[in-house]
């Protein structure tokens, strides 16, 4: 039933915010200290060394996800403003709502929890996962569904990180399997048991405009610069850190030209696609993340740059398509083609990595045989997998893989499923994918300029000057 | 009186700005030299980590005042380009202004003065009292009007922040007191006195577009991305700056989220207003710069943004009308919502603050009376300051806010009277908001689109391929 | 004879790139290698401090070259998709083939290359040459065009560049004469001999409007923003560095402001062009690379900036039509004010500096004749060029700007011809400039918006909420 604008329901998003915000005050006030102000002045200098080496990438990552991938999303032309503000609400949300309760699994000593800049930037990884998963479902919630995801998403976010990273010691630094695998699957799994079996019939607001296009592609050419400080923020410094950023170049230059063979391949009349530019050159940033510190070649770098984009443009002409006949899967954004597939061809490169790496230490370097001397944190080393040897790094890699999907799938569905409840007041289908739905902003079809004649004539009467 | 856009004087603005051109060079050629190069190896490493430790925030710093603000500003759908040129101009003017005064305030030694990235990241605060103050009069206002504005604010502003800073010894590394209540009182001066008791009409071109308040909205998610480099980049490095950043994000998040939940409160049908979110998400910033690199827990941080993006709403929706109804003040950006009020309350803190951080020390940690040892800079021993004392302290803070704004608000009052002389040429109300007075562009109402049949099919006899 | 939009040739594009995809892979796996991990803890120190002083000024140099360039590109109005992705495409392909291309004349050693990430930037600088020569034909020439012109450009401007730099000895830390000058003939040359004595008529689709203006006004100013970085990445850490970034701050802001005045007096009516302001705010980058870590005192940088803006200006205003009419030279960009005449005016003020600074060491300071101790790289110092000598030095200068313009013209003329082949597929002129011939995007004249009455009535049967 078709629900009138005016009678939309709009209260239960500042009550929502504003409980959290009274909640997160009260936590905070609690728990949350900085660390006590460094006594010695070696102490200084570190802290200081630690910004430095930290922030201009931190820096980096918030330009990518509050400007890059904002603009990205506003490929729908009536929809922009709603689509930037949501991705920057859902991101302060996110990332406060981590910070709570990362603080309460893992920091949880002494009655205080010490906040730095590193337990932000890990709470802003988490928050990405939310900003990524609502890209199947953009422009058809309603921003308390997105909020409510983003609750849900998190927690499940964390355990199924902690699970993969602590528990299984998967090697991720880019986030690949623990971050894209993961919240494509979760958001797709939400689209499922929100939409059902519902056939979402192509909406007249939907097509984008030259204009939105030109902003999106704007936004997708902000995230490509700025991704190696995604991947490599976490990285050990040094040559590991060094190589991720390397590789990470390598791999999206490659995405960028694949992807434009790939498109004009596809279709009949060799065009390209502005959606497979948006998405393909970024796919080998996704499908990097892996093993961008492990020892690959730069050819191995280039090659799953290539590969991940060509399977980024195939899945949006044949797999999306397949995907939304026969399963009724809605999938606004694509996000199965930018972070699905390319993570699982990284997750399927690094076991790869892993084993090939261990023969190459034990074969032809014998000298290498013992780790010690080396940066135990680089990956590569032969005895780098402790008592468990290649075998059994490659076979958790896997089971990382797995769980990630596996978690992600399930828990996508069960909150899916609570989304649906009436009171989270999901928009009408006429009034889906436009901003006139939650600001007061202008219609662009009923008055299109200000019209410059009577009341510029009027105007003139009034001139003081 | 109507002036014709074609009889509209434009000769002033090359003139001026000519001459100030030639008077700069003549003042750099005689008295602004570098650094002798160091001679020692050791010296040179001092100055390459100097550069890296402060080139990144420099560089952030422009991005937010060229790009960022610029592209805020755009909001007036037909004065985007003057918004964007203006800003960038005055920028440049007024940096380059603060430098020959600062050069020859300050740092006058031995005939020379020795220009360093230092000086001029100091010279870009003082510019950027002029950009926020602009904001006051945009669209009315024409160039000449703003330069003289601009020849004006520089010296005051250096004569006030000299007097708060080095003379009453208030501590704001943020520029809440020196530079954001300075700002927005000077502008709200010059408006009075320009405008004086005429209430200015809506202007049919005045009114958001959505594809200008999009833009706009991109702006302040740039200033919000690097606004922790404003504030922490004149911080004691180390622990000092470390918390500036620390606070600083927490308090643009929670701004980010209470302006949403505000603005909905706010108006009766519950849609967002874009106004309210392109300037409440940022009043955090405004607000916390005072306090930010106190010893603050992150729980103020939080309270701090979250209160002065609530007053920032607040202010648009019931200050700003009133204002303009009974002083008939006009403020066309709301720069007394996101700098006046935000800032009035960031200076409450600072002084709650230091009354707080004084109890803090002297009772729970009697160990810390010795300030010996301790990072000095950081603002929260004991000893910190000196034979002050935190009351005399907590009262040159306040004081440094009186003089702020009654040291602003005079010299505001008589430059806006100095920009009614009519040499300044006034662009008359018929033409305020539009860009086709100053620059040679399109109107966009009379040529909406190159016609593509008549033209293409003359163009199709001249193939020639 | 006007080739059909549907008959256009497509298929070239993606088989010259999947080849060159292919091949680049084949070598990378050959020959391409990273460094060995280092052993040492020293080592990784080393490499952590090489990374953090280089990546943040790589990273603003991503920034310029894909979002700042690519929007400036964009005045075009209905070519702004093509302008971005072309524009990101070739920065890919040539950074890819140059680094081909040095691994093989420079680096081959032992059979591998080792990879590192100034190897990386070093590729970066080359391929800067082909996004501004792409600046004389754009809108004009097909991708297939564009990709020939780069494969030739590159190994061209790698021989001149080590030709300038390595053999003459000319000091060019920005890149005036070896990058700016050269891409700038080379493109003038591309031009002249794939149009030959063709006049370009106006093209309808050729005038911006006030929307693309604005977006390209937005490249300018990431440009003018981040350009301190371009010039000072390669020079020598410490001082030399420091009066880098220097220098090109005050040369930007005094461009800034100087285009202003030029173009307003240039206008008989006194209105600004936005043309002028895109290209002349730019100039004084271009024309301080070259003596930007030479020991020029700060008033010479404002000087020079003021001056290369003027010069650009008026480059606009008289040159370029004149060069239209007489050469019938065509510069769709404007490349030869922008680029060419800046450059060269660098490049006289560089044969002065050299004079200049030998008379001031030899005359007052002679303690500073014995070269020993101080920063060889600064290149103030007596003893710098070694047995040349200042005269000699300058002498170089010269001949460097003569290599560059010599060699790049006649390559230019060659490429040019050879972009005539007929299967390169030039566009035919009614579809010049039209994003609708390369890519599936909606044409704006068409379909101007979705008319949302039918569609939504239709619509608001099927609603399921």
């Amino acid at each position: 039933m078709a629900v009138a604008p005016s009678t939309y329901p709009r209260r239960l998003l500042p009550l929502f915010l504003g409980l959290f915000q009274g909640a997160l005050l009260l936590f905070f006030a609690l728990f949350i200290t900085y660390d006590e102000p460094s006594a010695q002045a070696d102490d200084t200098s570190l802290v200081a060394n630690q910004v430095y080496s930290t922030f201009p990438f931190f820096q980096d990552i918030q330009v990518m996800l509050v400007v890059g991938l904002g603009l990205l999303l506003t490929f729908l032309p009536r929809y922009g403003f709603s689509a930037l503000t949501h991705n920057f609400l859902l991101l302060s949300f996110s990332m406060q709502w981590a910070l709570v309760l990362q603080g309460l699994l893992y920091h949880f000593h002494h009655g205080q929890i010490h906040l730095d800049l590193h337990k932000l930037l890990v709470s802003e990884f988490a928050a990405v996962t939310v900003l990524i998963s609502v890209g199947a479902i953009l422009g058809r919630a309603s921003p308390c569904q997105l909020l409510v995801m983003a609750t849900c998403e998190i927690p499940v976010y964390l355990t199924s990180e902690w699970v993969i990273v602590t528990c299984l010691g998967v090697l991720d630094v880019g986030g690949t399997i623990t971050i894209h695998i993961f919240s494509c699957y979760f958001g797709l799994g939400v689209s499922k048991a929100l939409f059902r079996a519902a056939q979402q019939p192509l909406h007249p607001k939907e097509t984008p405009t030259p204009s939105s296009d030109l902003m999106s592609l704007v936004g997708t050419l902000i995230l490509w610069v700025f991704w190696p400080s995604f991947v490599a923020v976490l990285c050990q410094p040094g040559d590991a850190q060094h190589r991720a950023i390397l590789n990470t170049l390598l791999a999206m230059s490659a995405s960028a030209i694949t992807t434009v063979v790939a498109s004009s391949l596809l279709e009949r009349d060799g065009k390209l696609s502005p959606g497979h530019l948006q998405n393909g050159s970024l796919a080998g940033g996704v499908a990097i993340g892996v093993v961008a510190d492990m020892a690959v070649p730069p050819a191995a770098a280039l090659a799953l740059g290539s590969l991940s984009a060509a399977v980024c443009v195939l899945g949006f002409g044949f797999l999306t398509p397949l995907l939304r006949r026969k399963l009724t899967l809605h999938d606004q954004c694509g996000i199965h083609n930018l972070h699905g597939l390319p993570g699982i061809l990284g997750a399927a490169a690094s076991v790869v990595a892993v084993l090939v790496a261990s023969k190459d230490t034990s074969g032809s370097q014998p000298s290498q045989l013992s780790p010690a001397g080396g940066n135990a944190s680089d990956g590569v080393e032969g005895g780098q997998w402790g008592h468990r040897g290649a075998g059994g790094q490659a076979l958790c890699q896997a089971a990382g893989l797995a769980v990630a999907v596996g978690a992600s799938l399930l828990a996508g569905l069960l909150t899916g499923a609570a989304l649906r409840l009436p009171c989270l007041a999901r928009p009408p289908e006429r009034l889906c994918f436009d901003d006139s739905l939650y600001f007061k902003i202008q219609d662009q079809a009923e008055s299109p300029e200000p019209d410059s004649s009577a009341e510029e004539g009027a105007l003139a009467l009034k001139e003081r000057v």
